[in-house]
């Protein structure tokens, strides 16, 4: 029997919301995450206001107030991530693994279903395959890291650690495809690529990070077209059905495209701030490392062609989306669907009498709730109270929480509270005569909150698009922080002059487009799509 | 219903077993396999025997003919790796990362179970840390590779591509660790890993490899040594129970010991050719890491104390060890346990009129084996002919094959056959009656074979093991190919000169130890324990 949500839960009347978060718990809850080291300072130690504010005693800034701050703050009170000792680098905490392994799971399931194989390729690519494909080494060369010495000796030929695979897959297909018959060859690898970026993120731009990279080689244009869709359409349905992100999907321009790519299909998602983040991309790779490395098949008829191929990545980029969609000025908030924790179980009790019957009854409703296949945790540690405790779980963004107090277990109830929803809680009663009524109330909860971060999200992004007809507005739209969507077909160059005078680059032209002739809103001529203009990560 | 297993097949009939790897077919099988430049060899491509046989037509080379180049063999013709461009790198082709993503899947969940969560460190380790411990970096130095350039900048300070993470990990640890109430702190990372190695080989030792390495930290060394153990015995678990390998397990000798450990456990298989691969390790590190790394906690009084702690690992070189345990002749031969694929079914028809009624009983075997959870596939091809797919999947190492003709439809049977009991076949008939009757047979076949496979593989451990109690006997022992295990108190320097003498190494001292009053073999001296002494791998 479910009560109305409407009654105040005990919870939110002993610990009133101006009460959460005082200084001093600030101070408990982030002493434990002082980097030795930081984002953009050399290992030496010159420091920068990020690393400083993340070596103060202060917990999260809130997220209205400075959303860097906060997201750094989320990012080490939370526990999410580390800074690594070498510049650039981080350490991804359990509790931020445990986001990424859910990403995981599910895209490691969907990426099989569809027919691909996992592998490994070796990181170390010879310095000359890099160079093989023209775009490809302009685009990556700046961000190399070379291996120069092995084994105490000067290498002959200097070892790039793998920026992107393509090259060294590229050797291997030319290797392993001889006819149509080995053809479609679709392949995919988890692991760790080292881009050598001066401006870092944790999460978001990172020397070194964990991604998935798919590749695959098919006899037809056709055929590489259809699956570098495909893989675009598998991550946008990610993005909204699991992390209630809703991306807009789109195509690259071409001075945005992958470099050794035709085509780059991409999913756009607008961070708390309103800027945009590239969250995964598929390319179509074309003909052009087939060709720069003689990836060929014999065809029915016996003719020799070049294979065509695609590749398409999503990373650790991905957790740190998670943040800055959904987080808010407590913290962390998590879909349940990638929330390593779904919901955590705070039992309360004041005198030693009542300890005994309300652990009991929580450890139930933990086994409960276990059994049904629900994520939970149950936090019986007497060293905190459960005012700390509501703090510290809704900073990690828990989405929902039981309560059980001595009342509660003589009124045979629990008070439920979600995450999202600050001091609106929901009772549960007749749990021990019949767990299914919890069970299904708490999945009940979880699919609301899921649906419910979608839409808020999805509201957002749409109440910050603006749609424009001409530069002018643009340029508006842009200095107001939203993004503008307007009709393109202009030249390379009008698109660098948008992105030196405003800041936005075009971050696709959306799938989804309007009927009718539309009007170029940089040069007036006719236009086919309009392209989306973001400030972005 | 079961008929006897005594009754011939079909097959067995049709392709008796001395047509079996007909020449031809052999190049076909291999041709595909040819690397552009392998292990042992520069990238610019001088030559070994070892890679001449990989570029070489031929197909699986009879084991009990010469077990290295059959190794190899295997590893080409079973696609389970390939060569990397850069010496001594293997690619991990989808077959064989079949096998080492068993592997993560049972050892992932043991590690959980058992209070580890998995979080990842970057693989750059600024140089200095290195040099922090001294026995790891005297044991580590020489096999380093060293990143110099990042971004197109000669880098301050050279990086070192990790080759294990100690270093790194208590450089965060000393971060994490303030009470003792931070621990025990037990995290473990699936990784890659980097050791310029100069005598290299598909999946034992080779540059870069995957592997797991778990680190925890501890309030006392009881603490710690009970958890190294603890993980040494899900190694051997899983050894035993998964991958049917009856590995000894039990404490490296001094020289053997990890660099920075004060104890190292190990389990020791014993190849088909005899020779000892070191197939897993768990170290008890004392405060060696934690004294160079200024891991402290506050203890229950207050005082400061430095953490214990363990390291362990296991990697992808037991791809390697299974291949080489359980393989014969004909090719690999992969526990049902491990197997990517359990069960093949090769459907067989000659006329057309006979196609659509085998392939549609071949597709309800697959069905109802896949949905009872057994690993099936359903290899209907027509470009092959059964005989072809027979040799292919033997050499592929299936434990189980499921035949289907034209006469087995008609008689509402199939024939099964165990790739490690060759020309034995069984018959289940009345499967579309009770298709449970097939799922129970082909189960308790798995089973079947699951045990002999370890049974197998002890009694061969166990008449190559000879107790010896003397030097003599050891050397005669060593030198007729087997294992020596002799009561053992003497030096290191004797250590030594066995090493040089024989070849053979103390690969441990096992755990099992006899009871009652032991004499050194080599000083005549009391011992206390029997070691065991191999050439290894």
């Amino acid at each position: 029997m479910v009560a109305s949500l409407r009654l105040p839960s005990l919870t939110s009347l002993l610990f009133p919301a101006t009460t959460r978060y005082p200084a001093a718990l600030r101070r408990t809850l982030c002493l434990r995450n002082r980097p030795a080291s930081g984002f953009a300072t050399a290992p030496s130690g010159t420091s920068s206001p990020e690393v400083e504010r993340l070596r103060s005693d202060r917990a999260v800034t809130p997220r209205s107030q400075d959303f860097n701050a906060w997201y750094l703050d989320v990012i080490a009170s939370a526990e999410l991530a580390d800074y690594g000792p070498v510049r650039g680098t981080m350490v991804i905490r359990p509790y931020g693994y445990a986001i990424w392994e859910a990403i995981q799971e599910y895209l490691n399931v969907r990426f099989k279903e569809t027919g691909h194989s996992n592998m490994y390729f070796p990181q170390f690519i010879p310095y000359s395959f890099i160079e093989k494909e023209a775009s490809h080494v302009e685009g990556f060369s700046p961000e190399l890291a070379l291996v120069t010495v092995g084994g105490g000796k000067e290498l002959e030929e200097k070892l790039v650690v793998r920026p992107t695979s393509e090259t060294i897959v590229n050797h291997m297909f030319t290797q392993w495809i001889h006819s149509y018959r080995d053809l479609p060859l679709m392949i995919n690898q988890w692991a760790n690529v080292t881009r050598w970026e001066m401006r870092t993120k944790p999460f978001i731009r990172t020397l070194e990070f964990l991604w998935q990279e798919g590749h695959t080689a098919h006899a037809t244009p056709e055929e590489a077209e259809k699956e570098a869709r495909q893989m675009i359409e598998i991550y946008t349905r990610f993005a909204y059905e699991q992390t209630a992100i809703p991306v807009i999907v789109g195509r690259k321009s071409k001075s945005e495209t992958f470099a050794g790519a035709d085509i780059t299909y991409t999913i756009e998602a607008m961070m708390g701030d309103r800027k945009a983040l590239q969250a995964g991309t598929s390319h179509n790779l074309g003909q052009n490392f087939s060709r720069a490395f003689g990836t060929q098949f014999a065809d029915e008829n016996g003719e020799r062609q070049h294979v065509w191929q695609t590749s398409w990545a999503v990373s650790t980029r991905f957790v740190g989306g998670i943040i800055m969609t959904h987080g808010d000025d407590t913290g962390l908030m998590l879909p349940p669907k990638i929330a390593p924790i779904e919901v955590v179980i705070v039992p309360i009790w004041k005198k030693d009498s009542e300890k005994t019957e309300v652990l009991s009854a929580a450890s139930s409703v933990k086994e409960v709730l276990q059994t049904a296949g629900v994520r939970v945790k149950l936090d019986d540690t007497e060293q905190r109270t459960p005012g700390w405790k509501f703090n510290f779980w809704e900073m990690k963004g828990i989405p929902l929480r039981i309560e059980i107090g001595p009342r509660d277990v003589s009124s045979n109830c629990v008070v439920v509270s979600r995450r999202d929803i600050p001091g609106k809680a929901g009772k549960v009663f007749g749990i021990s005569m019949d767990p299914s009524t919890l069970v299904a109330y708490v999945k009940e909860k979880l699919d609301e909150i899921q649906s419910s971060l979608l839409e808020k999200a999805l509201s957002f992004r749409d109440s910050n698009i603006v749609d424009v007809t001409s530069y002018d507005e643009l340029k508006d739209a842009i200095s107001s922080g939203k993004w503008a969507r307007g009709p393109w077909s202009a030249s390379d160059s009008d698109e660098q002059r948008v992105k030196e005078e405003t800041g936005a680059t075009i971050r696709c032209f959306p799938f989804e487009q309007s009927q009718g002739t539309k009007t170029c809103l940089m040069t007036g001529n006719p236009a086919e799509e309009v392209a989306i203009f973001a400030k972005s990560y």
